[in-house]
């Protein structure tokens, strides 16, 4: 039977113990589902700091080479943040990873689940219409990885500077993948751009208008990166794909993340036009409730799940898993994040949710 | 006794109706506190389009020249929404402006009134502990003017770009600007960058720490403007000043005028080193309610009060202003969009609030 070979990078804070239950539940559905994952552990972001002297080492990025995916806990916490932002964990893991793997397309999907409206920080009315969004971020260009990018002069008129630039070929291969997840959705794209500023964002929208083209099924908005942060809090309904640069999907998937209320459900998944991915959670390493396992580890969970689908196309398998968390909440069982004093149950570790999730598989 | 030059841009959608009612509260303002505005009229945004071509005429140019202060309506509209992003009214007149009066310094507050937290798209619990926040941002730097910028190449592999460029005294300026505000205020100054990216953000963050040594009563906080957005939304209290860069300065004053609900109550000011400004509203030109007799004429009534305080500083005749319309809002007259079945008082009219306000000073 098939066997894939997996990159387990678990990092800081709640990372190895979100990561722990993900493993549980990937070893459940590998019996069920009849196919085998290997998996290598490697250290990354502050723990790799303080084993090996650098966020991500070459082993590290060795082992992520040989395998078939990569799946990612979380990294950073106050013991690293004195450290320049340019040496910190999570800029000193993350970025490398995406350029040197070329994952350009990151998706960040986040909604609200129902029953869990009242975590979200929207007004009554606004949290009951619920949403349910995907962010498809470009992530190997723009203003994070172009050039120029620098520092010259002295004195007053010192300067330092980043550039914006987007190539039309990246424009478009992230756009085909954004009306594409349209297409299997409710076929509304919003592009998000400054065009009224940017010269990178106007070629953006022409870029984004041509790819139109060939999804005619598929409704195109565009809307300025201030207005979207406006409209996603009126009315985050009217919303299905955001198609967004590098720098904007930073910003707009964050804030549609917090805007759910439930950050320790929402999953990621960054590819590479190979379909060899990196998944990770949406939410942070949480240092503060590190080590006490109470970390609600579906997130991780829902993460591996991503990573069946996307880079080993075991799509009933994935759907398995997403049926197990669903029933999990739905039947009341919630992490301290979650929990509330209408909960049918006490409230659960990060274990029990493990354990929840694995037995409905 | 003293007399000032205005000139008066009233503009598109509902801007001419909502400056008529801030010149009649500057006309009491000036027979109570013993000075006098001389007022000159000129077309901007779509108008000008439609009289002069262009959505800054020259002549619009030369007579804010000649005035002391800028007291700007609101422009854009769907007539208009064909045209080139670069050539619609918002970016056509707003940009060339900051950019000739070298308006670097633009402060937005906005804060929830009381009674009226129920309009804030937040949740109940969030908007009632209520927030006070001004956004200070440069507004002549950064990647909105920042060169080189352009178009080349062709293909697959033409390429857009732009650049994000700060110099040690843009930033050191806005800055000093945030200090002192705070200083007025809680005293707590976060600056909002992506030190974590960008080597504009690593100067921004080098010298707004520099900066800070000359106000120790302030506190400075770092953010990373992905979190921002997020903390906005989670914990709007926690902020006093948001010092921004001028793309992150869009999108932050854009969120937080949002979140208050009430953008209609919202002013704004851009200085430049010698206190020449440009005041106007938050919100935008309203098309879809622009000639009816209903906008709410606050923001720009405001934006009034803030161009005594600043440009002229009339201290006691801006505070005679911000009191009336407290005093209105307090007494339960509201305008269609902050108006709601509990209200003391029937819907008032344009023309009604600009009435209450006036008869209160
Ligand atoms: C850590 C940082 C460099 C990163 C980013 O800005 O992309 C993070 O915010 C994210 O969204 O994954
Ligand atoms: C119209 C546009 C160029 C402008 C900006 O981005 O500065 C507007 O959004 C604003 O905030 O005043």
């Amino acid at each position: 039977s098939a066997n894939y070979k997996v990159a387990v990078l678990p990092g800081d804070g709640i990372g190895p113990e979100v990561m722990a239950e993900a493993l549980k539940v990937l070893d459940k559905v590998q019996s069920e589902f009849g196919f085998s994952l290997t998996y290598s552990h490697h250290d990354v972001g502050g723990v790799a700091i303080d084993n090996h002297g650098t966020p991500l080492p070459a082993s590290t990025l060795a082992g992520c080479e040989e395998a078939d995916a990569v799946l990612f806990g979380s990294v950073g916490g106050p013991k690293w943040e004195h450290l320049a932002p340019n040496d910190q964990p999570e800029r000193g893991a993350l970025l490398p990873l995406r350029g040197h793997f070329k994952l350009f397309c990151n998706m960040r999907p986040a909604r609200i689940y129902q029953g869990l409206e009242g975590f979200s920080p929207l007004r009554a009315d606004i949290s009951a219409r619920g949403f349910d969004i995907v962010c498809m971020r470009e992530l190997t260009g723009g203003i994070y990885f172009g050039q120029p990018k620098g520092r010259e002069g002295e004195g007053a008129q010192e300067k330092a500077f980043d550039t914006e630039v987007y190539h039309r070929f990246e424009i478009e291969r992230i756009a085909r993948l954004a009306f594409e997840a349209a297409q299997g959705r409710r076929k509304i794209v919003t592009s998000v751009d400054k065009a009224n500023v940017l010269q990178a964002s106007i070629l953006w929208r022409e870029v984004v208008i041509e790819v139109a083209k060939d999804y005619p099924d598929v409704t195109l908005n565009h809307i300025y990166i201030d207005n979207a942060t406006m409209q996603l809090i009126k009315d985050p309904a009217q919303f299905d794909v955001m198609l967004c640069s590098n720098l904007f999907g930073d910003i707009i998937s964050d804030e549609m993340a917090m805007l759910t209320g439930s950050m320790g459900l929402l999953p990621s998944v960054s590819l590479n036009d190979q379909g060899f991915g990196l998944y990770e959670p949406a939410g942070g390493s949480a240092p503060d409730i590190a080590g006490k396992g109470i970390a609600n580890p579906i997130a991780q969970i829902l993460s591996a799940a991503l990573m069946l689908r996307y880079s080993f196309k075991l799509e009933e398998a994935a759907q398995a898993i997403e049926r197990a968390v669903s029933e999990t909440l739905a039947e009341g069982f919630f992490s301290g994040d979650l929990f509330s004093s209408e909960a049918k149950h006490p409230v659960q570790t990060t274990a029990q949710m493990g354990e929840h999730i694995t037995n409905r598989i």
